[in-house]
């Protein structure tokens, strides 16, 4: 079968034998895979990793391998599959916090094979069924949608409460549209207006990044730019006694001002993956739309150019399907 | 009077005029004060600061000038003061967050003469009496004590959880032993044996700094180091999901690798003074002990050379007391 892997910094192609089906785990045929940011900065070398990537996937149970009897039920199924492999036993998994597990392995990031390749492997407790009121090419945003609704299992938002986004990529329009979904009051700080349009709809205020942002602002800001000057520019905006949102990662060391943040006593969230039963609801409303944000669909064989597309500006999804 | 006047980096003595009584303001003659590091910041040039320095001290009330009658109750009382001069109307002011008030003046930090001076003037509504059971020398450590409190204001700690404190000066000293006072199980991270072995009749653990510190090892930690190195260290120990405390300013830039805050999930709170309130009742126990941490002390004529005494290293509180 056909596998991307990537090594160096290229994206190369692979026939890869299919893969082993482990006690418990069921083995998924490839419908459609997204390319997220995290994907480009593997390829920059972030982890140092090599090997297969893709952590955004929709997919059919087509094998499993189990012993409580009920693995049959999966076959045929449309699914999607939280990426951390939790061991299920640790403190953390007991906790239902599995996605910090110590031992944990993720999907295309940490030392299990990702799913841009035609079938791939996954825990079967990992799956959640894809109802049929999302479309296949909606539920590859499943997994970004759960990151940003993770947002709201770490920080109590009241409703109507008044939120900042900065950056309008593909985090920063997803994270908006869902806090907006969930009753918050978002004001999204952009530097493209035409991304910008895409949240509109969902009730989403829009601004393109004045030369001189408001300080201390906003309750609450959510740092979506993936830039080292974000972090920064979102303490400067809270108020004092508020909550940053750190939601974007900077490969490499951030310089910050750390004395505003002390004087103002703000606090600052890191908040990474979250839980899909959050976000399947909230695709299945219509309330977050993200069918606007696919910028490009490709066929796995075409991987490396579809790579070199979602790397240019102004690109947000890029979709790869099985040829 | 004599006041201490701060310019350029210099530590001078001035001749000036009593000040003037505004209404609703006390007049209150100097006991003793504390120089803290902040002050030794002020000096090299923090804020852009000119003046007088000086938010920790213990004075007699002398004069108020007010109109609700209860003024003449003050005079001849033992005080401390609130350092944040709040407006009294604003938003904050209202939910008791005057020390976030947006238009305060800040004792001896922001636009009002600071009390390294013989006379100094506060709002009558910061004044707290000082109860007999703490003498003048402990009651100097009222500021700070209620600044290691404000973390317990921030953030919830269970009773009997674990918490590391790293650093060993004065404010890492005081925040061990208000943690530990206040139920949790603190291990204080430090350089020097000498100066935690003040906090361990507290029941504070101590452990001179290992060249490799644990990794997501503790739950909660304060970074209490006043060094850049100090935060990216205590995010590395935090726990997933854990707490670290920001109590420390940095002059500058500091540089942190952000990822390991966003995928272990880390909360980063910016804390800053506290409501002398809870101070009191702890050093009024004797939980708190404070005196130990007094290296030296000077009359107000000798303040360059106290100054210099005080930024030495080893050196903890050094007093400053009218001739």
């Amino acid at each position: 079968m056909l596998a991307v892997h990537l090594e160096s910094g290229h994206v190369r192609l692979r026939k890869v034998p299919l893969p082993r089906v482990s006690e418990g785990f069921a083995r998924i045929r490839l419908l459609a895979a997204g390319i997220c940011s995290t994907d480009l900065e593997l390829q920059r070398g972030y982890y140092g990793f090599s090997g297969t990537p893709g952590h955004e996937f929709v997919g059919e149970v087509v094998a499993v391998s189990g012993t409580n009897g009920d693995e049959s039920k999966w076959i045929g199924k449309r699914v999607v599959g939280e990426i951390n492999l939790a061991c299920g036993h640790c403190e953390w998994c007991r906790r239902g916090l599995g996605r910090h597990c110590p031992t944990r392995t993720v999907l295309g990031i940490v030392q299990h094979p990702g799913a841009f390749r035609e079938f791939l492997t996954l825990p079967v407790r990992n799956l959640h069924r894809v109802p049929a009121s999302i479309s296949t090419e909606e539920a590859v945003f499943v997994e970004p949608v759960a990151a940003a609704c993770e947002i709201l299992d770490q920080v109590k938002i009241p409703k109507g409460e008044r939120v900042a986004v900065l950056g309008d990529g593909k985090l920063g329009l997803l994270v908006s549209q869902v806090l907006q979904a969930r009753g918050a009051r978002v004001h999204l700080f952009g530097r493209h207006q035409n991304k910008m349009r895409l949240v509109e709809p969902a009730g989403v205020t829009t601004e393109i990044v004045p030369k001189k942002l408001p300080t201390a602002a906003w309750p609450f800001v959510v740092d979506a730019t993936g830039s080292a000057a974000g972090l920064s520019a979102a303490i400067s905006m809270c108020i004092p006694r508020g909550t940053v949102i750190m939601k974007s990662t900077v490969h490499g060391l951030v310089a910050i001002d750390t004395a505003p943040a002390i004087v103002n006593e703000i606090t600052l969230v890191g908040s990474r993956c979250g839980r899909f039963e959050a976000a399947l609801p909230l695709l299945a409303s219509g309330k977050v739309r993200v069918r606007e944000l696919i910028s490009g669909e490709f066929t796995l064989d075409r991987a490396p150019e579809a790579f070199a597309h979602a790397a240019k500006k102004g690109v947000l999804k890029v979709l790869l399907r099985p040829a």
